[in-house]
């Protein structure tokens, strides 16, 4: 029995509320759960200077987490002078996946920017935060659509993310901090709309894994995507 | 007319939310209209260097921006390594203020930080923040002294600022973003519920001020903070 | 009775020495008592990037403070590896009160930078590094008329400033250290030469203040600015 | 055909030079063909903090590649005063790798770091550097058995790695840098000589990849590094 | 015929003033014409890490540059966040210079630091910086033999320090800036009162110099050393 | 008798291997007995903002340690955030003495960087690092002469260095560690093929040191580096 009294296989409720902020282009607060993210999209004019004058488009993201987003407090980065590796692996992570889902060419010489923010941390935070900034990104798409800054959609699926593992021996879907803590084996799957892989991420933390555990992994994950990807659909619609 | 359509001497609508996030002992999100800013207080054991032995508590506060709280996106401070001027001196000024309502040797050998997070801005940033962590600090105490960790409340008063500023020509009470960035003289003031004062900043950005205006101002302040401090005190209650 | 046996309303012995260095377009040691502040005026040709093209100029100040100007040593800022809350703040204090004395557009595009540095203190080191640096920026301003640089004088007014404070229940006039670190209330006055205010930041160190106390410092500051003001225009005669 | 001329699934002639530099516990020079990795185990008496009392070791890494291992000169991470987000993920990757193959109880309270710096740079850098940390790492722990500093022997397994890939539509073991960037998916993976893993790290850069394609890249992996392992164990024997 | 009218052995006008700031333990502005450092010295109780419990005291330096001592404003390195390559050969250049003339293990658990800032800068500071120091060195034993801190003197000899160097040919003592910038060869030495070397650092700016160049120079420092000195001695008279 | 069995004068056995690694224009590892430093040198177009449109070119240089390079590991200073005293000290002599032998005019507006990364330190690292990036400077020359980047060759000479130092009252040639770190005074000399001196730094680690003492150092400089010359030259023939 888990935790939430969830079974092995079950997300935890998603629940995805745009245009949380009013002057980002696309903004997200996305929370699985008890962990809630803020995932806001920036589009500036221009791109980082090795891409300059290729005629093509660039997505990148940040990653940060409030102090008091975990359960004892954690030191500001801004006060520290510096990122931690943690945060700078984390952040790599989003921005790959998201420049996944684009098409950079189409994108012209625009740079899109997924500021992800813990609000609250209970487990999965990047994964969030990639399911998150993918809806963020997407109502950036589109406002740079109806005010003409492009005229061809770049976006070539939807991407999302959940974290699977082993845990006491049992593969479990969508980790919550407390079973994430207890891990023996830890894995991030990201994924698009259509089952294909983007980015796998397996860690041993206690003993290693077989190739056969790595397959059910693999399974759990491609169907908590698939919920979650339905529920960003949802939102996109309303 | 103002922008929002109040009058020279009207705040904002006011919202406090209390425990909007779990981890922290207090955690309240301020909202002054569109300004909304979480400030979440973390007690710890123990004290600053500087402190150790004396037999007395401390209380500081950090402040950061998430960077699209506003209307273009800002460098994130943890990302370029160090924290602004501004960022320093307003976190300077929450804490001041805090501490003020706190009497040290009561609090024990315990240090309360609060962290104040503005997650959309619209001008009275650092006045939304100390009215936040004023109550967020409250909870947190009363956190203590239901655990035991303290046997005597050490609060003081409550603490409540607002902004007050002439806007061509004209004293205004708690200016939004607009307002605040044509201003001509712009003034903090942080007071305490029984009127007295503890920071009073004012700044001449166009024309230097007159003893008149900055009467005039003062009048503003102290009726926009009562009105202020009894949102504080309706949250309490609930 | 005061320390320096100096009434309550009485500022300390300013002394404010021309051209105490060789290389800079302004150059003042200014004293308060034994508060002793050099102040260089360097005229560079151009803008920060954020006034470009706009065809006006810039004021800035940099503040600092040598280790042992104080009684025990301070740890050199430059070692450390960054500025410290306090400095950043009191540089951004010394220039926007320079700023107000001048018209930007007049200067054309050239930046004016103050550096404000520490000999030895004794209380109020930023209200004489105003003090001092005003006469340092009217003699880089009267030297760039003098060499053609500029056609019109671009100087409004003088500004000084003063810290006034309630020690042991009484509102005093230019505070030294040993009065500063045990005042309740602690106030830094800048005005202009007719009388102006350009800042007033007043801090409760101890006990909140009253409207009446505010209303006293005033008062207090409003008579030492007028002695300073004095003593800056007959130093700029000789 | 590649264009070392090797077949899809051949890893790179591998050489091992253990004893490399005098003062080290461990120290050994790994070449994956013209990649060349530096690997030196330093054992220090204590653990990091958040470890102590816990009667446990501890095994970290650090990762550096010298300004011209790379075609172009690349920065010194000293020199610009911050190591980047890539080499954060490095070093914490191959700390994990390493960790996974030793008791950490058994260790007792010391601390081993693995330094392991580029010398020439021509892809698979980081599964290189797992790969001859692990033998350093045991000739580090041999000399604390040979020194009595333990007792027993902490290693629970031999780690490798191998980066394997899909390049213009076909899967390959041990990509060299000219595959590396050209390559659609990248897929790094540590291993036991017992044949489970200790990481998974596969990642897109172009095309999002299937389910098959991951499993033909890990029997790839698989394979590699059993080679690897057989040099890792000949090595240990000379 | 030398700028200053001196003549190629010639020092320039040395002015040494004592108890120049009222905080310090020992405090001297030194002038070599219009070279002027402000230097120093604090005395702390206890030693670095690196000493502990080895019953020897410590001397150590820091040097500055005020922004405007040069003739165009260089950048502060408390605000750029860290001093250059030059400000730390500088300083550890003072320190080492200084430890020669103090037996440390007279010294006792005691760390002097001798701040030398340079107020106004006309070539020759660093020379200026070590013959200062070592008076206010001088006057900081000395305080602590009268306070009873130490019993016996750990003074073993006088130190100071003059550039000399080779320009247009001619060998010349005591460079000024102009010189300085035109030197084909300039060499540092510092000499204790007996006459013998603490250090020599001859650098090529040029051409390279010859085995006789070098002696030339050598005795040139020696005879500008012992005026230097006598100056020292006069002042401590005093 | 030296630890090495070596004579007073006598150098370690120098052995400099050309091509090292494959990237750099010039790669060399110079071996000084048990010192192995690894100098790589890379042709970059343009020169540094301060040279822009002179018409001249650049040579500059940095220097590293691996952190178990030495006895105890050192701390990685990438990881640290910021270079030693020590490092900017040494990669400043380095470029000195490198700049020396170039004629800037001639090479045009190319900067060349020497990196020197000690991979292992017995003593003399600076010297070897000097004595060793000649030889890569020189390569990287001849490959620009064989490319047609420059049509004249800019090499003035050959420089080599080598430290020496009086240990136990005897002048000794090529200090290794152990004898490094009991000398009483410490001298490194740079020398041209000619004889002529580019840069000497003596200084006194214990007692100061007489003229004589200084004479007879130089004495042992100037052999000493005939013999590393000649080393050099037969490595450049080869």
């Amino acid at each position: 029995m888990r935790p939430s009294g969830r079974s092995a296989e079950q997300v935890r409720p998603i629940k995805i509320t745009r245009h949380y902020t009013k002057h980002a282009e696309g903004s997200v607060l996305v929370e699985f759960g008890e962990t809630k993210v803020l995932c806001n999209a920036t589009v500036d004019e221009g791109v980082p200077r090795f891409l300059k004058g290729q005629g093509q488009g660039w997505v990148t993201a940040e990653y940060g987490m409030l102090p008091r987003a975990t359960n004892s407090r954690t030191q500001r980065e801004a006060a520290k002078g510096k990122q931690t590796g943690r945060t700078m692996e984390i952040q790599r992570l989003i921005a790959r996946s998201l420049r996944a889902m684009i098409d950079l060419k189409l994108l012209g010489e625009y740079t899109i920017t997924l500021d992800c923010d813990v609000i609250q941390a209970d487990g999965g935070t990047r994964t969030a935060s990639i399911t998150g900034a993918c809806v963020a990104l997407n109502d950036a798409i589109n406002q740079m659509l109806a005010n003409g800054k492009i005229k061809q959609n770049p976006i070539k699926s939807l991407v999302a993310a959940v974290s699977v593992g082993i845990v006491e021996g049992e593969a479990l879907c969508d980790l919550e901090y407390i079973e994430d803590s207890n891990a023996e084996t830890d894995m991030n799957v990201v994924m698009t709309d259509d089952g294909r892989m983007i980015e796998v991420q397996g860690t041993a933390e206690g003993e290693p894994f077989s190739h056969d555990e790595l397959l059910k992994l693999l399974e759990l994950a491609k169907n908590g995507i698939a919920t979650i990807i339905d529920a960003q659909k949802q939102s996109l619609k309303d």
